[in-house]
């Protein structure tokens, strides 16, 4: 089985030198989230998720979820319930979440080391969580005076947990196509009927209820997606005034068999007239959907750089134990049958591939967490405004490029194994399949693309790209006569102005074009997150230089930086050639000829 | 479940117009190899596949194998053995050995489309008949007269089949630390005494008696690979005049849980004093090991091709089905409810991928197994050792980019289906699993990257690479004044020429610094598989035009081709940036450092 420690020093390098999270908290009014609570706080997350969730990863990939047909409840795997009522009990749902609905009240940001935790311990059992955070944001910001007093508080400190029932059989992207219907009933009620899949945690024994936040059409709702409203629909029904009542018509149907993520409840949902309430205005539920939508794709970011940090750990322990060939260059340990396979420059590349985009992608992913808590507190208008043109402009990022380098770390981990890598017993190939579900779920990476291209890029005019360019542009100015960084810097600015370009050579097309925005998509995506991680790993080197870390981290930052730069960053050079060929190549052959 | 039909009409066009074997089989002298032979036995291997083996594909996943502790015994998934009848009764075992021990005579590469078709349609069926190629051909090659006729003609008919005990639980790549030892008893014989993992049917209920081809030291053996000798090892003991005698002391010890080909025994194998009888040289075992290692890593090569057209065909039948939002540039189903998915640029990226690495990963495995017969039957020596070299230089391209081809059409096949292809129903993410192996055992990737850039480009100073560069010239220089080519001819002759400038700047670095070879292997690897894929693409525009096929599927191969030159030949950008930077940037960090 794989391994896990948490990596408590870069996480804090992460928070403290690199984002000087300190400074954002005073100025947003955390007054508490000082490192005196902070640092304490992530000895025991690493405690939790190395103690308790890791040890359970193995057990919930063997075991899965058992299904019983005749009461459609669902078991889950042994030591997940006891593990979520330790989670619960050590306060560590409710970590972010406002202390007037029970939470903890810290800055989001300080959320996404616990969660990073969780996801490399155990991805399995932290999607009962997960979606928890979704369902309060919604009720949060869109819910009525008493849905908040009746779940809000129960969701934040996990006594219940939360879904978001949005998929259909025959729609998941395309959500305009849902047929799930809401029916009028009496004291205001509606009565839900329809069939969800791929709904996680639908259905499970960690709590005594499930509050299912479900998206269905009114009688009178217009096609597509602005007829879509949404509902809170307890397991349980729940009373205005909190008390819980009668079983609910809502019934687990089936469980999926999945390629990973055994361990985690993917359900088949059925409503037959459910009890459920109506969340904010009709037909407006799409919107309500997208604050749910938004916090679950951080999650998600999160989970692809969880698994990749826990693939690198093992693939480095591996990589220095197993001896095998001598080094090209000649034996590197003579009095050794053979050089650890860490010589090889093979090996290392893969090692170092790993380690450049968990560590660059941690920046990024806590930068924006960072966003959240800016764009909720921070102090003017004009610079909430800016983190949540930047925070949007991110998400993307986050969703869909942590998760495909998440996919392509648990690969070149497992590879460092060579066949013992394919071998269950070794846990590399268990991370690889949980993975894969993470460019999946939450929206596709195409679906990720197209919110970035489409969306942040053309309808919102790069809004959040000119933030994160000026960001650059600020660095590049401040670091201008350090030579120390000028390997670094010049080919930052550079290729920044590339970016630039490029995105404005694109919007000019699309103008002609709508398809350039499709045919461009994918590539632009990746391009965009190899040049936010060079902008991650310059500040780096900067910030490890400035920093009390030890010396050996600090030649670690400037040496994955390089590496980086070297062999990443070129990557950016067929996206490029790839996005200037435009559409044709894409849309040339016609449908029925793919298989003439 | 995933589907599966063999695409012949594209491994016809690749046989028959694109590498014209007809031609090399009548200067080869196989006279009876015409269109009329091969034309009906490949739609009979079709049937075979389609209807025999494609449908046991899921229940070897579901079913995988069994394992008796008590008797050491391996029961396959239902209906394995029942296939595996019928496989040998068909003659498929033989179809290219030669007829003097039985087989059918026919050339290596007819052999290749039949192997396409059993890895597209049962990979892990497919391992039980896949080993006895290589084991056949050392002993044909190294076995003494009385080995030939008591073992050969056996595994010729697939009366039983052969295995490769390589591995052994500290060592794999480096067999030089190998530790079973064989030591001399009566009547020439010897006792073998170890332990082998990892070993592909090593044991099964398909054959009443299995072949092992053992790697062990003798008592006299010089350490490291050049103290390594071969023996062949029967489950039953078999005399020097062939009766069957006794069962030998070697023992299935367990069967391994892996990733994927859960239908395949993946086999520990205990050899406990088992009578074993010297293949070729005392000590030259490794010589005779490499006889059976390159057929091998041909056909794992092909398990990457055949697992990416199976995912590729249900990807596209998916895309076609699947309704969901509408085209960016207006709908182009109106009177459905949404358009199918392919009309979105990021799927057709995705199709056209797969595409265009199947159909050219086809032409370069097939033309690879054409070399095969050309070094083995063509009439001068130059030429026999042209092809030898074009072999050698080609087998590394076929198993390390072929494997991970199929690793990544795998991968956008089932993205393509969202999160239905997370799902075991659909069976894409059976066919991603599977794939998963390819890349790991006959070699890894990193392996074959090593004997391209070390032993077939350094060692052997690009011999194959020259043959390679000779046919690109020829065919640019034949097609120079054909204006509907120009579009590919152009950019391949100029590449070609980058491919050379780079090959030798390599070379010149690596005389400096020994650590080149192995800081520019992998991306020298990939960036000759993109090279030979482009010459594929051009020259399978320009044979389409040449030949009888349909319009449609001409226009197919030239829109495939623009793809292929615009969207995936840009990779090499990034592939040569890489090369680029050296070893440094691989080698700087302090192994300490790594989790400094």
């Amino acid at each position: 089985m794989s391994s896990y420690s948490a990596p408590l020093r870069d996480i804090r390098f992460t928070l403290f030198d690199l984002l000087d999270v300190e400074s954002s908290f005073a100025r947003l009014g955390f007054d508490e989230a000082g490192r005196d609570l902070v640092d304490p706080m992530l000895d025991e997350a690493a405690r939790f998720a190395g103690t308790v969730l890791a040890p359970l990863n193995k057990a919930g990939d063997e075991h899965g979820v058992r299904y019983d047909k005749d009461s459609g409840s669902v078991t889950t795997a042994p030591g997940f319930a006891e593990a979520y009522r330790q989670f619960t009990e050590g306060g560590w749902s409710g970590l972010s979440a406002p202390a007037e609905f029970g939470g903890m009240g810290l800055p989001h940001v300080v959320g996404m080391p616990l969660e990073e935790m969780i996801n490399s311990a155990n991805l399995a059992w932290g999607n009962f969580p997960l979606l928890s955070h979704g369902a309060a944001n919604a009720l949060q910001h869109h819910g009525e005076d008493w849905q908040r007093e009746v779940f809000l508080g129960k969701l934040v400190t996990g006594e219940w947990t939360g879904t978001m029932c949005l998929t259909e059989p025959h729609c998941g992207t395309d959500l305009g196509l849902l047929k799930t219907r809401a029916e009028p009933a009496a004291d205001g009620a509606y009565s839900i009927t329809g069939t969800k899949i791929f709904i996680t945690a639908g259905e499970h024994d960690l709590t005594p209820n499930i509050v299912h936040l479900v998206l269905a059409r009114l009688p009178d709702a217009p096609a597509g997606s602005k007829g879509i409203s949404l509902f809170v629909v307890p397991k349980f029904k729940v009373g205005r005034d909190g008390a819980v009542g009668e079983r609910n018509a809502v019934r687990c149907g089936a469980v999926e068999h999945k390629m990973g993520i055994h361990g985690s409840a993917t359900c088949v949902m059925n409503f037959d007239g459910a009890q459920g309430w109506l969340v904010g205005q009709p037909h407006r539920g799409l919107m309500a959907m997208f604050t749910m939508m938004n916090t679950a794709r951080l999650g998600v970011g999160l989970q692809g750089l969880g698994l990749a940090e826990r693939a690198l750990q093992n693939a480095l322990r591996y990589a220095r134990e197993r001896l095998q060939s001598r080094s090209l260059s000649g034996p590197k340990y003579p009095d050794r049958p053979a050089d650890p396979i860490i010589v090889q420059p093979d090996v290392r590349r893969m090692l170092l591939t790993c380690k450049a985009l968990v560590e660059g992608g941690r920046a990024l992913g806590y930068h924006a967490g960072l966003q959240v808590d800016l764009a909720a507190h921070a102090g003017s208008e004009e610079e909430r405004r800016q983190a949540d043109d930047l925070l949007g402009f991110l998400t993307p990022i986050v969703k869909g490029c942590l998760t495909e380098w998440g996919v392509e770390c648990t690969y070149h981990a497992l590879q460092c194994f060579g066949g013992h890598g394919y071998i269950a017993e070794h846990g590399m190939e268990q991370l690889a399949r949980d993975a894969r579900i993470t460019t999946l779920y939450e929206g596709t990476t195409g679906i990720q693309a197209l919110d970035l291209m489409g969306r942040k890029t053309m309808q919102l005019q790069g809004a959040g790209l000119k933030v994160f360019l000026g960001m650059v542009q600020a660095f590049c100015e401040q670091q201008a006569g350090n030579a120390a960084l000028a390997e670094f810097v010049g080919p930052l600015a550079e290729k920044a102005r590339e970016w630039q370009g490029l995105t404005m050579a694109i919007a000019k097309r699309a103008a002609g074009d709508p398809e350039e925005i499709g045919a461009a998509a994918h590539d632009y995506l990746f391009y965009s997150g190899y040049m936010v991680l060079a902008y991650w790993w310059a500040r780096s080197v900067a910030a490890a230089e400035a920093s009390s870390q030890p010396q050996a981290f600090r030649d670690a930052k400037r040496e994955t930086a390089r590496f980086y730069f070297a062999r990443i960053l070129p990557r950016t050079l067929a996206h490029k050639a790839a996005i200037e060929t435009g559409p044709a190549p894409l849309l040339a052959l016609d449908e029925a000829a793919f298989d003439a």
